[in-house]
């Protein structure tokens, strides 16, 4: 079997699979607005990435439809509940589920949607359940940790880029990896190819986060699609300000703590303006390729035929534009 | 094996298998919360009931302390979660985890006992792997149902007394039974033992949830350990209250209305008062019964030497003391 699927066509295979109602009718209060968030989209990454590591190595197994619904589930469960935490009234261009059924219903809507996704796990063939079950904890567990990390670097006047890179491996990258992970287990891989795999996933996980802060200070704001500086006016420590922090002249080191304390008017140009003259952008760039670089060579590592990681180069350009 | 361990002897098996820390060290912010909460002990009366169910068959098989252990952390991670629903400031006589590290860690916190519970149920033999973890995620939906139900008739004008059944075998039953009954499939019961063993549970649920209302209302406050009339000040729908509006006179029914819109002085002993007119501690009394000799009925169908039911037996007396 050479033939191997494109994003787009492992992405019509995954919705015919998905989009069905996941809850039970009653009680509607919980089931309809945990049912309808699932509606509303996502670019459904996770889970292609499921299908793309079983493929990667074998045939796809149909277990990993079930597999990637899990994976789906469970991202889906930890938008619901950072957003109450982060106190999020928008997500995808629609009311956040608490801001519009309350806290109490999204905490219930995010704990069934946990449990559903390990409803989905039980149906897996009991040769690889054990496994794949204990990859999604583990998973589970670390992207708990980040999102704590992020909530504790919040309060903090300091973080070190080193400590921004673990909160977002955890909280970021270690799903994208397990995703590929998991469908690799499915396809027979063997432990060192999994662990290549995991590796790519996890880089370019990070090097999708460095991308996505970048745009948000320097995108085309037709292109963004969310407001350009956004990141800037929250005072949200990401590469760049962390960076800009460490690595700015002295005089900008001062100047980007002073806009921090308040709102005044051009506060993102001026921001931007040292993150430019501090070299921040290009610096943001090189580590994004860095990044990258590093995926590549775990992707090369893993022993299969090279037309088979095709779709995984492409996911690699179709979440990350290099040196955009 | 016809020796047959007390709940007390279950209880310390139990606890020497439980009493060590079930978290990574770090972050502390999450984990520390996490870990403390477990340690403020409750009556661990699931997990026994894990133990009880599989000493019924056969004897205990190591897989149940597992079982047990997600059994109890699963219940504290609805503890934890309900608590911040319901905004409770006190639980086991301390500040509740969310009143102490805040509402977004305590969200967490509860999650990642969720994720820790499937870590302990990860464990068990494959042989019962699935057929348990299907039972604890229909519990566990069941479980959110029922505290969605409660939160939507707390908004409500009128209860009927077949919905707040309804809502109280969700909340509180199921997990009982449920217990037994996971406890019972190590042991290795047959499908029919099993059906009677998760109705003991149920019924069993019921009755005492019948005498914590009734506790709450007709308790001696020195042996009841909380505020006698604390459900009658909050105008919680209780088995008494609602079967009160249902059945008092008209006058006391209005007057319970009326008693309802307000805090007026000696609320509580004029609620008391018409709950005595209308004989609701009586009918209390007998529905209690009732639910307990249909609960002793299932007991009695289970098809193994009476002896054996002796610890359950006790566990129902534990429980819910006959005509008190």
């Amino acid at each position: 079997m050479q033939f191997m699927h494109s994003f787009e066509e492992l992405l019509s295979g995954f919705e015919d699979y998905f989009s069905h109602r996941h809850f039970p009718e009653a009680p509607g209060t919980l089931y309809d607005p945990a049912e309808s968030f699932l509606g509303m989209g996502g670019k459904r990454v996770r889970p292609v990435m499921c299908l793309m590591g079983n493929e990667l190595f074998d045939e796809i197994n149909p277990d990993a439809y079930p597999l990637a619904t899990a994976v789906e589930l469970f991202h889906n469960f930890t938008l619901i509940h950072d957003d109450i935490m982060d106190k999020a009234p928008i997500r995808r261009g629609q009311p956040t589920v608490h801001a519009r059924h309350g806290e109490a219903t999204a905490l219930l809507a995010g704990d069934v949607m946990l449990v559903a996704a390990y409803d989905y796990l039980n149906r897996l063939d009991s040769r690889y359940l054990k496994k794949i079950i204990q990859l999604f904890n583990q998973t589970a567990r670390e992207v708990c940790e980040g999102q704590q990390l992020d909530m504790d670097f919040e309060k903090r006047e300091s973080v070190s880029l080193e400590e921004y890179m673990q909160m977002i491996g955890l909280k970021t990258s270690v799903l994208l990896a397990a995703s590929l992970r998991m469908g690799a287990i499915l396809g027979g891989a063997g432990e060192g190819n999994q662990q290549h795999l995991y590796a790519f996933g996890k880089k370019l996980g990070m090097a999708f986060q460095v991308q996505d802060d970048y745009l948000d200070a320097f995108g085309d704001p037709e292109k963004f699609g969310k407001q350009v500086g956004g990141d800037i006016l929250a005072n949200k420590k990401t590469f760049l300000l962390i960076h800009a922090l460490e690595t700015a002249s002295a005089g900008g080191q001062a100047e980007l703590r002073r806009l921090m304390q308040g709102t005044e008017d051009g506060k993102v140009e001026k921001v931007l303006q040292i993150f430019r003259e501090s070299g921040i952008d290009s610096w943001a760039m090189s580590l994004k390729n860095n990044f990258l670089e590093e995926a590549a060579t775990h992707l090369e590592e893993i022993a299969v035929l090279s037309n088979r990681k095709r779709p995984l180069t492409d996911l690699m350009h179709y979440l990350v534009q290099r040196d955009k």
